[in-house]
């Protein structure tokens, strides 16, 4: 097992060159365009696994404002994060030796995708597309964040049309469990989602073969 | 939240009045046919959630030994058991208000189906199984405990086959997570495993509109 100390330390030095290649190869975006960093995840605090397990539930009802830099790190890095940088290893298990999943942040800033590997969130596209994730659950466009499990269905190969979509399923399923946990862990609300128009994938631009079947909302608890 | 003495003494009052029934129900089977109480869940026990996602991997080499009761207790708590008795609240989401899942427990002596509601293991078939549950990874056969993941498909209504299948895997990751962030709370070993047989859910007897499509081993780590 490698210690927090040698998780942030992988973290932050993966950080430290990939922001240097994102400078270069974005100098030429607007300001919005920039990438946001994160902390550290502060892997220290909050309930036992247990605890959160007794805690772990389904909320709809959201206060409105955003998450904190520190709970939102926290949130991103239970949810796929790196956990053994040393071979890239995450909080999820690979398929074959692949890693499916791309999580997008859908927020009222526009869409940002989550890099675990640097720890950071990469700019996608601007609008507040939050009402755009759902089928018509009103809480879901006003609460602060929604995240879109995106998966490269065209990485499973070999299986038959249902058994690769199990595959998608299941890969989206354990990431919302980490979510579920780590929000019962920190006192955040969620609800996991299936209520996603079939036409988000195209709304987000995401290359032919991805498929977005499942979303998240977080935020905090309503007063 | 309730607290842990209340979990406690829901499912306790539960599993009081559920072996009474059963006492009623199995007078005419064996000895082996009788349901295995299970200890109380130990949920202040074990690292915190984030730990457990730091700690959480796949692995795939097991000690020869039966998990303890309290662990076998644990897990299958952590897997899915009930956290909020008060409304049958589980550890894992519901679809449309619905649970979809059935654990079933491949170990050498039998097959046992968990009871969350009582918390205890309900006999299903007699038999060694263990090396039915895989395509040909040889550590299944002998691991002390494969969980088998049964989705009642026929539960799930008004979705595309695609769409079924992609929540039958949602389902099954939600607990397969679970259960490797309650192994990696307290040492044990897992991983989860595509690698099944499509003829398992006929194996095991299963109602038609029950798939299996994914299985999860279960063990103390090989020295």
């Amino acid at each position: 097992m490698v210690t927090r100390r040698e998780v942030n330390l992988g973290i932050l030095s993966t950080a430290a060159s990939a922001a240097t290649a994102t400078m270069t190869a974005s100098a030429g975006f607007a300001q919005a365009a920039q990438p946001i960093a994160l902390p550290p995840p502060a892997i220290e605090a909050g309930k036992s696994l247990l605890q959160s397990l007794e805690a772990r539930q389904s909320i709809r009802a959201y206060a409105d404002r955003a998450l904190s830099p520190q709970d939102l790190s926290n949130l991103l890095w239970a949810a796929w994060g790196v956990n053994r940088p040393h071979d890239d290893g995450r909080t999820v298990p690979r398929w074959r030796g692949a890693y499916l999943l791309d999580v997008y942040l859908i927020r009222d800033d526009g869409v940002w995708l989550y890099d675990p590997k640097a720890h950071r969130l990469l700019f996608h596209m601007a609008g507040d597309l939050r009402a755009q994730t759902t089928t018509g659950q009103p809480f879901v466009a006003t609460a602060p964040l929604n995240l879109a499990y995106a998966i490269d269905i065209s990485k499973i190969t070999g299986e038959s049309e249902t058994d690769k979509y199990a595959t998608a399923g299941a890969t989206a399923g354990v990431t919302a469990q980490n979510v579920y946990l780590y929000c019962a862990s920190a006192g955040l609300a969620t609800v996991f989602r299936e209520s996603v128009p079939t036409s988000l994938a195209k709304t987000l631009n995401l290359p032919a073969g991805h498929v977005i079947q499942f979303a998240q909302t977080v935020g905090y608890p309503k007063a």
